[in-house]
């Protein structure tokens, strides 16, 4: 059996966005609630994003980005 | 009036998404086609999409990056 290195799959883009939605609000001490009003996206739907529930649209996506003050790639940061 | 440089409004992230597509696609040579029959995304969609007319999903947005062998986020490069 060959040793190839087994690479771990890579992580969906809802993994990866919720994994950085995560991130980015502790970096600023936020809630889900603090997101919410300062994204004007509902405090639940963000919720369900963390728990890559949601599919997401780019509109949204930019909303989110521009409360955390990042560029939307960070969202998909690896 | 005070002369401070004029910094030009961020580009959207639908303005964003458009111009990375058309760029990727021309490294690769591909037409619209290309990308639909590679990606299972629908051709006219992507016509809208790089045209900003369509506020995509990020499951959406996975299948032109995984077609495009891209991470996710370069969709967003500035």
């Amino acid at each position: 059996m060959s040793r190839t290195a087994h690479k771990p799959p890579r992580p969906t883009a809802r993994a990866l966005l919720a994994e950085n939605l995560r991130r980015l609000r502790a970096e600023n001490d936020w809630s889900q609630y603090d997101l919410a009003q300062r994204s004007g996206v509902d405090r639940s739907f963000i919720a369900h994003v963390e728990r890559q529930a949601r599919n997401v649209s780019v509109d949204v996506l930019e909303r989110l980005a521009i409360a955390l003050q990042v560029p939307i790639g960070e969202l998909f940061a690896e």
